[in-house]
């Protein structure tokens, strides 16, 4: 099917979403490209293809049909077809946009490229892919959307890159939150907590206009809980469960040290929750984690090194990471993106769970509500989450989980303003981050 | 099976390869990894897991069975398990040796990802990656293989680093040669191809010593048409067919560019072929390639076009990736090289053909024999390829492909001394690396 046998107004750029979402009940997906000023007078943002305009090769097909096409839309993610009417496609599901901020940055270098070769949403998923980047890094974005052309992956249908959230957020069913300011010379915590709470205050705003009702957030820019925070604070039109800070590279490596203590390979270990902050006050739980099934107590005897070792080495993972490698973990931290999507979008295996950082309303656990804290999580596999029950604390745990519980609290009463609930009074007790973090 | 239940003879860090064999046929997979000075005299280089001696963690199983072990091998790598034995692995298939150069390099930090995430083998192929770096990146492979070991991809069951090709090619089924030193300033095409011939010479004979009599090579490192002919000369006991330099980047550049040209889904492009050098005088085949399973000169009818400006969109991409980008193209790079190792793996789909550069005997085309030139080729999912019949040649196409082939000529005889064919006599007739390449 064409354009030109739809009406006019379907042909433009900027359509309503209840346009778009009947659109795409005759079109496969509907291809939107520009690389022109926006109307809006908020920004003098792009939307563009990964195309520069002197390399604008004008897509025989669309000019021949709709010539209004042809100025505002170029580019190989830019073109109008119909997947159900191709053998190999008309099965797909319908396409669904991933909006990635920091996308010029080394961790989306990694993430881009697995979300685009169907490995996290499968193979017949087709995907749009919209990046936001800054000005400063625009140039780097059309690099980036240009490998992505060149590496000629059939389910990726669309790339746009922009520097305005409310343009890369429109209809996003997923936003996946990686770009942060890095942390300036003599920062402290709270000094970064504002420069990056401002930053996720306003995506939080943008992802409450014009995201999908059900857009599912993953925060990884740090520090993540409290961003994540204040992104669901400032979006109170979608659900607050739906908002996640990423605890799961910490996960992922609680279960490596565990496994290699125990001399068990990695598979063996699971129920492994992270509670609380992904600072150096989180908790890897090494109660209620399992090797082999048993209880990592009953398989590793050196209690002493479960509580006085494992924790640190955990943490300090990142940090030992950059001495030996000369930079952040970027591609370890994309794989254990991709596991914290997959963990939402395939059922939960029996008796075993995941960690994520969620939004404490309603949590079994006793946490205080009105934070976001790592948890552990099951899913149906349905893009939603539920909480474990039947997890079980000891002394050593709870006191452990009441000092992240009361650094995120006091996280939260340091953005106060940006969340919308008074003034901010700034009393953290130290200074937490996590060796590495970025 | 515990290695208890083995003969003494098979605990040892170096096994004989058939009884490797042996060992393979009863265990699913044998753990070797150590940390310490090799007893061979060449070199001082060491094989080891990616835990540094002071996180060593004795792994409690291999502790109470094989004390033996204890001091040689270490890491979530390192384990003695068997597949067979659980549910979830025992259909698997038997572990293969992948060895990669320039393991620390931006190209490997991509790929070696994905080959260890079952993308590339497929989800019942369980892999050993065998990392080579130099001394100066040694530690930067430490923190590769900690990432790696944080990713706890269940199919990758063993990663070791070295510095000695002998250590890295031991039984490798794969060898992915993308370290190659970069030319220095001032440096002619000759210098770069001299320096870095030393090194695919070197590692053709390591090869030819010790990896899989059927392993297969595909060269990455630049120049890497002459790096892979130097490589195969120097490993007379290996078919010289099983050896391939890299043109699949620039196939699928080409398929990009067509498909923007005309208006298309890069999907739609195929029977594309790169012929002769990776260089400025490669020949992208428009002649051949076909868009929606017709000629392209039938569907883009901008002759100019095709004849004028396709061929340099293809090889200037590179140079303006980096302008964009302030990098070259690791991950569309790594991509492509997983592209070429489906293509061997998977049955090339019916009337379609893949660019591979390989050895020149035996081809239909009356290219020159006895140089690697990029040729359009076929697979039957096998590992092994064959040439494709009925490509046609016109005037345009037949002077650029005698170009190519000169110029691979020249090279060659610019590298005699290394390929032990004589005296170099280096006449090439110009400078004709690709921009940005590596």
């Amino acid at each position: 099917m064409a354009v030109a046998e739809l009406s006019p107004s379907f042909t433009k750029t900027h359509l309503h979403s209840s346009q778009l979402s009947f659109l795409s009940t005759r079109l496969a997906s509907f291809r939107r490209c520009a690389f022109r000023p926006l109307p809006r007078a908020r920004s003098a943002t792009t939307i563009s293809c990964s195309v520069a305009p002197n390399q604008v090769q004008a897509p025989v097909a669309v000019q021949a049909e709709d010539p209004k096409n042809k100025t505002e839309c170029f580019g190989v993610f830019c073109l109008t077809y119909d997947l159900k009417a191709e053998e190999e496609t008309k099965n797909w599901k319908k396409l669904i946009n991933i909006a990635v901020s920091g996308a010029a940055g080394m961790i989306s270098n990694h993430l881009l490229f697995k979300l685009a070769s169907g490995e996290v949403f499968g193979p017949d998923q087709p995907i749009a892919l919209k990046l936001l980047g800054s000005e400063r890094s625009f140039q780097a974005l059309e690099g980036v959307a240009m490998e992505l052309e060149d590496s000629l992956f059939p389910l990726l249908r669309e790339v746009s890159i922009s520097i305005d959230p409310y343009e890369v957020f429109q209809d996003s069913e997923w936003a996946l939150l990686i770009g942060a300011k890095p942390r300036g010379p003599g920062m402290e915590r709270a000094g970064l907590l504002d420069l990056n709470g401002q930053i996720f205050a306003e995506q939080g705003k943008a992802l409450n206009a014009v995201a999908s009702r059900n857009v599912k957030v993953i925060v990884v820019g740090n520090p993540c809980n409290t961003n994540a925070l204040i992104c669901l604070k400032n979006a109170p039109n979608i659900p607050a469960k739906n908002f996640h800070a990423l605890t799961r590279l910490d996960e992922n490596r609680a279960k490596c040290q565990l496994a290699l203590k125990a001399g068990v390979f990695y598979d063996q270990v699971s129920n492994m929750t992270i509670w609380g902050n992904h600072s150096t006050t989180q908790v890897p739980d090494f109660l209620n984690a399992r090797i082999n099934g048993l209880p990592v107590k009953e398989v590793i005897k050196d209690h002493k090194w479960l509580e006085e070792e494992f924790t640190e080495k955990v943490q300090k993972r990142g940090g030992v990471l950059i001495e030996k490698w000369g930079r952040s973990s970027a591609a370890s931290t994309s794989v254990s993106i991709v596991d914290a999507i997959r963990s939402l979008v395939t059922p939960t295996p029996e008796g075993d769970w995941f960690s994520s950082g969620v939004y404490t309303n309603g949590n079994p656990y006793g946490i205080a509500e009105d934070i976001v804290f790592s948890m552990p999580c099951r899913s149906k596999g349905d893009g939603d989450y539920e909480f474990v029950k039947g997890v079980i604390f000891d002394d050593y745990l709870l006191k452990r989980i009441t000092k992240t519980e009361a650094e995120l609290l006091a996280e939260k009463r340091c953005v106060a303003h940006l969340t919308g609930e008074g003034i901010a009074f700034c009393d953290l007790p130290e200074d937490t981050m996590l060796p590495g973090e970025m």
